[in-house]
Parts: structure tokens; sequence; C-alpha cells
């Protein structure tokens, strides 16, 4: 069993599916949104499948409510609609909190068959030329408040472009740009689902603006356009408009290929330093 | 009354909200998933704001289940977090058909205060130099299978700037892009709810690529970053990657300040030419 697979194990109990949150996958207490998408997205291709219906992600749509925690985790998928092409869903992450149900995330899954739209592309925005995974900057460069507790970082292996990592050393571009390679730790491969996870994986943008804090989503939006080969994740994340400590974070993947497989844009909230304002 | 404000009439009907359904804001027979949008968000509001909550929409994340058709129609929001600085809500919209409610479309809502994420602007994305709305083309001069029983091309004064509206006249340029100009026809100013219904108020850019025909939203997101000032909105649709009949549609807005006011991504299905395949 992979790290990624053992995270993502569910086992079907009334019409949802059971599931084990773990610190291996947390930021401090709170384990990591792109995780809870993953499962989130498991579940609801299990359940779609299971009804006859279609299995890979192409969009999902999520908030979250309240931050998971290591401990028993309940999915709760619910089909609202499958048609020919795609089935569309709803879907809920809740926890126990002292005998009380507590929803960590709500949201909206499209699914369908993944291979039916690979070709022909008629348009793409190639990946950026940026130095190899061996030339780039391993997360252990960063700096250890950002380490302290982080299961999370340890599952990944993750290589910054050497031009997009000066805020790791107090000197942020300024440009809200950071791009770089992403693989799982173990190496195990990454499938469609696990893309998600991906979306959200990288430091977010805005310490590149001089943030450094906490960077709450308040609206996730990710669309998986393809099935990635094996191999290095290539990630651009960038920002087009932040005013006010709102920010959004576009963030795009591609495969080893060079192909495009998935790309996301989140709305979060940060604090910035009083000079930048 | 203005022809937006009466579209958006709701009347208290329970836990949720009744409105009606207008052929004036049709495309063929299916009622403009904008329009949805904004009456759905509308409907979310006036509950948030009955319960203490907040009122302005800061992103909303929609699926579109069946299209909606004229007559009458039932909005039901659900707060699901409340917070000091934001209201996350999910909303459905549903309407009856042979005495069953059928739903329209389900999306997660979250609201907030504008004014508080005014200022300061640390990046932003300049709208692009385009000819003034007078020497643009309004879109009477689109061709005349798409005007066939549009009461939602009435509803608005769109001016495209001349460069990327060859695809009227059977050249589409290829880029996947699309600019131009749009007020309301009444001339009624458009707030911050209004923005929603005007990210998805231009033709679709797959017209660019050499698509015509119906193109379906797979998932919507769209968040409003500012309060519009009166006047004209200038928008920018693009598209990054189309494989396979699925291209993500990118929408921005800008209001007559030059302020980015809204931005938004969909997820669309198209039918392409086999040319261009």
């Amino acid at each position: 069993m992979t790290e990624l697979g053992d995270a993502l194990r569910l086992e079907q109990s009334g019409t949802g599916w059971a599931g084990e949150l773990s610190d291996d996958w947390a930021i401090g207490e709170a384990v990591n949104g792109g995780l809870l998408m993953s499962l989130a997205t498991t579940a609801t291709a299990r359940s779609s499948e299971s009804a006859g219906g279609h299995r890979d992600p192409l969009s999902f749509s999520g908030v979250f409510l309240s931050p998971g925690t290591a401990g028993p985790v309940l999915v709760e998928p619910q089909i609202l609609r499958s048609g020919r092409s795609m089935t569309t869903a709803q879907v809920t992450v809740s926890q126990d909190v002292d005998g009380r149900s507590v929803e960590r995330s709500r949201a909206l899954v499209t699914l369908g068959d993944l291979d039916r739209y690979a070709e022909p592309v008629l348009k793409t925005v190639a990946a950026p030329d940026i130095p190899p995974p061996d030339k780039c900057l391993s997360a252990s460069d960063a700096p250890p408040s950002t380490l302290t507790k982080s299961g999370f970082l340890q599952r990944f292996d993750a290589r910054m472009d050497p031009a997009t990592i000066g805020w790791a050393v107090g000197e942020p571009s300024g440009e809200g740009e950071m791009r770089g390679w992403l693989r799982l730790a173990d190496e195990a491969p990454i499938d469609a689902i696990g893309l998600l996870l991906v979306l959200d994986a990288f430091p977010p943008v805005s310490f590149d603006l001089g943030s450094s804090g906490w960077v709450p989503t308040v609206e996730f939006t990710g669309y998986v356009r393809g099935i990635p080969a094996p191999g290095w994740l290539q990630l651009r994340l960038h920002t087009t408009h932040v005013a006010g400590g709102l920010l959004n974070e576009d963030c795009e993947v591609w495969d080893s290929t060079g192909r495009l497989v998935a790309h996301s844009r989140q709305l979060a909230s940060a604090r910035f330093p009083a000079s930048l304002d």
C-alpha cells in the first residue's frame, strides 16, 4: 500500500464511506484540504461507479467549513444527475466531535471519462521552462517554521525553481508566482484523483508577496483535464488580483510528457506585511 | 423597476424564495444560467442578511442540472457556516414540472463585505486596451441564427472588439479570445450580484475557435472582487486548454474606472468543426 493509497482508504458505511484522517497529512493540527478533496472525490467516484455512473474527476468545487483533524471521517456523496457522458454529485466530509457530526467540507463534483477528452488538443498552454528537479531547491530548504508539525510536507518530494523561492530566505519576489516540480515522497504514481491533492500541495503563492501566515481557502475549484503519465509533475502557481487581503491562487499542473493535466483557482485570504500596503 | 430588478424579484416562501423565470432572459427555450446564478445569490444574500449574516457575493460555484424554463421558480438557500467575516451557503434552484420538483442548479456561495476587500490592491491585471464602445460592434451584428428566440441578447447592450468578432462572419481567429463592453439595455446600474450574470453574458469563447453550437456548462465558478462603478463594464474571455471537446472559459470584468471587479472560470463542452481537429 502506498502512503496516498492508505490515506484514501474507505469502507462503505450506510449510504456513505468511512475513512481515517491522519496527522501524516496535516499542517499543524489541520489535515490538508487537498487530501480532503481527493478523499471526497474517491468516495464520490465509488458511489457513482457502483450505480453504473462515471468515475474520473472532471471538476471539483468545494468550501471548507472547519479544519479536519486526525481521526475517523465520514464521506457522504449524493448523486444529483447521471447523464450519458457525465455524473454530477454533491459530497460532504464530516467528523464526529464530542458526539456531534461536524461538517469539514462540502463540494460539487463532476465525473466523466477522461479518455474521451484526451484528443484532439486544439489549444493548450505549455509548461514554463524551468531548471530540472535536481537543479531546483527541495522543500527541506524551507524555513523551519513552515516545517513545524507538518507531516504533510514529508509526504512529498517538492523541488522549487530557485527563481521563485526568494521568500524562503526573506526575499519574496513580489511577482506572486511559484514554479517547481512535485512527486510523492514514496514515488507512488499519482492518478486523476490524486491531482486534486497536487493542486493544493505547494506553499501558498502569497508567500511570494511577503505573506507568511496561514492562508484559509474561501473556495476552491479544480478541473482535471487528463490522466497524468508517470514521473515528475510540474506546477505553476500565480495570482492575478490581490486586494484587501483576498487573492486568487491559480495552479496549473503538467505531467512528465508536458501535457496540462489539471488546473485550479482558489479564493483565499492572507495577511500581508504593512510595507506592501 | 429595472428589467434585471424585475427578473430577480423574490418573495419569501416557506424556508425558500419564490420567483418567476421569463423568456425575456432565455436563449432558445433555456433561461440563461447567469440569470439563475444571480437569482440564487440574491436569495442566499437575503436569507443570510435576515439571519444577521453577510450579503455581498464573494464566490459562487455551481452546476447546472437541467435547463430553466419560463415559469415559477423556487430558490432554497441553506446557510452552512456563518463566521465573523464570511457566510457560506448552499443553494438550490428548482422548478415544478408536472407536479414534480426538478432541480435546475445547485451551488455553493460565499458572502462577505466587499468594502472590506477593496484596499490595498497589491497586484491586479489591467483591462486590455480596446476601441471605445462606439467603435465596437453591437450584438445586433451577430448572425441571425444566434438571435433566434433570444430574449436574453435583447436585455444587453454588448459591443465587441472588432479584432475578436471574426467568428460572426465565419472567420474565427482561432485564438480563443473575445473582448468587448457590456451594459444592460435599459442602462440600469449593475451591482455585485449582477456581475454573476455579466460573467456568463458574452457569446461563448468557443465561437472564436470555430464552434457555433450550444456550449453546456459543466461547472462554473465566479469570484466577485469589488462593487462596480456605474457605466460600461469591460470584458475579456479566453480559454487556455481545449481538448476532446472540453474547454475552460475564463472571464474577467473591469468596471468603468478600470478596476477588476469579477473573474470566473467555467468548464464547458463544445463541438468543433473537424477541420480544426
